[in-house]
């Protein structure tokens, strides 16, 4: 079976990358971050998701993105709520984009592909139900699969490295219905930015962009959220 | 001043190219990786580099690229001794090659930038006398700032993300030459790979890579190396 690399933050639509890289038939190595993450609680998930779905392997890289700050995510800025209307994406940027990190992360995917022999990085952005953020669009992972290719041993030997997104032209909606046809417990997956954590337990705080867009997705599937039960 | 981001990894290269960001007029912000290397000695080189030269601030980032292993640099593998002929680069991509080293480091650069309202970021890559890095050559280089000015949003508002290369075109004699015009003290700097510690002192092997490609610098300069003297 060829390898792959798979981001995995512990939200719904990694979990639903993860299952399509199975499904497209790789072996697939999970790749977590522990970049200081207000939500931290997502690596709880990311973990959950990975056994359920057999990754061959689950990485936390840890790479405090603190040290920068200026995210709503990484630093002291509250998370925006009810921000944007339920059933739209919102072109502005919000406070919650965290400077190049999707860049940052695939990078390090890249480099953890090569050294396993590995030409598939999976990504579960998507471009329709989204919260604006620039490293989420097809133009950018065009321009760093390009990148890729250029400046790794693989890529120059091969040009077959490829950064695939299953997700980006689906809706959440339809997200939420590929993931259980592929067989993904959603209930073990965490998509909050700000949860409300008691004890071990982390529940979504229901008004922040990720909550919303989520909530938003499984209502138009007609299916209810196993997290939310 | 503007800020610019300067990749410092204490070596001879990018204490130029932090000199050349400070010559052109930039608050310096330099940036180091503790990533495993083995040659973590030239942590304390660039940290000695960062004051000397006067840069605003050093930060250095841990980001334990061991976890992947799969090169000399950073897993149980010979870094290569007198592999390249004086006088020659090479072809060939050397086990010293770290998977996608500067595209992780340049990624992180990029985030640090943008976080500092910064949109320039220095790198000391040279494709003249270099080891065959495929993320050394320009072309890299263009499709990493093309890259950039897609997935940030300072890129997307404004397109004007910078890759700045000052050595990119130089000889290492000229690296040499141009790093004493500006007042680069070269005896500060460690170039190795793959150093003699003794307690504090970090003394080069003087037959990897970096070595080889240091002594035939400063031989073609005319200038004795003040970190042999």
């Amino acid at each position: 079976m060829p390898k792959a690399v798979v981001l995995l933050s512990g939200g719904m639509d990694s979990a639903v990358a993860l299952a399509e890289a199975k499904a497209a038939g790789f072996e697939a190595y999970a790749l977590s971050f522990d970049y200081g993450q207000r939500h931290r609680a997502e690596l709880r998930a990311a973990a959950r998701v990975a056994s359920s779905l057999q990754a061959a392997k689950h990485v936390v890289i840890a790479l405090d993105l603190r040290v920068f700050g200026g995210s709503a995510l990484t630093a002291d800025i509250a998370v925006p709520k009810d921000r944007i209307g339920d059933g739209a994406g919102n072109a502005e940027i919000p406070v919650t984009y965290v400077p190049a990190r999707n860049t940052i992360f695939l990078s390090v995917a890249l480099g953890y592909a090569e050294t396993l022999g590995a030409h598939d990085i999976f990504i579960g952005v998507n471009a329709i139900d989204y919260s604006g953020y620039p490293d989420c669009r097809p133009e950018f992972i065009e321009a760093f699969e390009r990148m890729a290719n250029l400046g790794t041993k693989r890529g120059v030997e091969s040009h077959d490295i490829r950064v695939r997104t299953p997700l980006a032209a689906l809706s959440k909606r339809d997200i939420v219905r590929r993931g259980i046809a592929l067989g993904v417990d959603f209930g073990l997956t965490l998509t909050c930015y700000d949860p409300v954590l008691t004890g071990d337990r982390a529940a979504p705080c229901g008004h922040c962009d990720a909550c919303i867009l989520r909530m938003q997705g499984f209502r138009e599937a007609g299916v209810a959220d196993p997290a939310l039960a």
